[in-house]
């Protein structure tokens, strides 16, 4: 579908950038080169399968090009034996991400309208498209996802991008192009501030008592 | 499929109850209002997108229609800003949701015989609907799912009415109507007896050594 | 599909011994029937479904036939009130175990090369089939999957044999059958001397730094 082809280089250097965060989560917890290699898989293309999988369209796209599964092991080998070197780019691989996740949100939320989707889930599997593999990969190393928990502006900054872009593509304001465009870069702006000022979504105002509802 | 039909008042009361569950489980990890609009939504409709990615028939019930996830996200916001009000009616939840947990048996189990599938297939995907959800949101809390700890008769339950529903459903002694209610009226009153009277399932009776195997 | 068709004894076997793995972690883990009940079943049939959802070819060939979820409730029921038995006959587990992995990854292998999918996908859905029940199972028990800590050669065997398998299947070296049981007996020898002699996958060199990705 030539609609949603993003540039190779954008798609498989999200796919490093995502991988490589798998594998530096592995090395911290400590796992072995198998654990390695399986959340920088998860971490690189889970979002897109998970999207895929709810679509419901065929074999997700990261099954059906032998060069993401490929990308995603180059990441957990350069991340498993460099990973001070990664660490050290940690910057640089900040800004990287900030623009793919603007990209998978848009790749996702276009996906899904031009299968027929409603707006509201069509939003949603933007948001599930760009940090989908983030929260797979924190639950597959057995750990509650970092996203739920840091109040960081990341799923935050894709849903905000993913409404913009639905809205846009579905109004008759802006060429379905320059909606993708304009997404991408409100959302790799406000990602980026949000990392340099320190922004914060918001922490529940007190405690929940249980209810006894399974 | 009209035969599966559910008065949208129940089917979006059960979202709302399933979201509750999941944003106060979210207020009590102190997790951000991601982490509680995510748990809303995959407590939610968890249980049914699972279903429907299992029975491959086009994307989610729950992604078809926008009502599902805005449901969730006002569950999210209420849970998230009102948990003490949430906590407050916890007993009317509790009926509420165990009437869910019939509908939703039957509700899954139908879908399954619909699309042909066996009997014991068809029971098992009634469990799933009823209690996938709450599975998914413990994992993706990073907790062990508490259905497998407390003993509490949940999926218990439902595994009791979805197998009484599918038997029903196959013999000529009721229409498949009176199947589904007589299913459903049954796990209302199995499960407010076994929250009235704390019956819970077996515990192991020993201790497992390890066995080595991966 | 008959060209993917495996001997029910096996078939059957491999859904007992993954279930058996599945209720007795639930036993370690005091967890109750409920819980017991859901490993084995995650355990013995998680694999094959994951790699059916993943191809898009119509439910589960475990929800196509009955005798997959009622074989994990055996193992369940057995495993739940006979683990000193069960733990007693680990080694002989362990062979068992040893032939499984081997069938697994090159059913899984084959349904991928048979859907059309390249090459590396199909390794990757091979390995995938072999141990996605394992990884599941240890997630929804609420630990990080002991594949990935270990060490210990199991997805690795799985890999070293699902390559194998994929090159012969597609060389025209030997037969499409051939190439399946030769993959086999290497996974079955690789994998018994993996634990015999210990042998062990990397663990990363050193330790990673943070490095603020979300």
């Amino acid at each position: 579908m030539a609609v949603v082809s993003v540039p190779p280089l954008i798609d498989l250097g999200a796919v490093l950038v995502g991988g490589l965060t798998g594998t530096l989560l592995a090395v911290r917890k400590r796992f072995d080169l198998v654990g390695g290699a399986s959340l920088a898989i998860v971490a690189g293309v889970g979002g897109g399968i998970i999207r895929d999988v709810l679509l419901q369209q065929g074999p997700p796209a990261a099954l059906q090009d032998s060069r993401y599964l490929i990308t995603a092991l180059v990441a957990a080998a350069v991340g498993f034996y460099r990973s001070d070197d990664v660490a050290r780019i940690g910057r640089v691989l900040i800004a990287v991400d900030a623009l793919n996740l603007g990209v998978f949100t848009v790749v996702g939320a276009l996906k899904a309208l031009t299968a027929g989707l409603a707006p509201v889930p069509a939003v949603f599997l933007g948001i599930v498209t760009a940090v989908g593999g983030g929260i797979l990969r924190d639950v597959l190393a057995g750990e509650a996802p970092a996203l739920f928990q840091t109040g960081e502006l990341y799923a935050t900054v894709s849903a905000v991008g993913s409404v913009l872009f639905v809205v846009l593509w579905r109004s008759s304001l802006v060429s379905h192009a320059a909606a993708g465009i304009i997404a991408i870069v409100v959302m790799l702006v406000l990602r980026l501030l949000a990392v340099r000022y320190g922004w914060r979504a918001p922490k529940p105002p007190v405690d929940a008592p249980g209810t006894g509802l399974a």
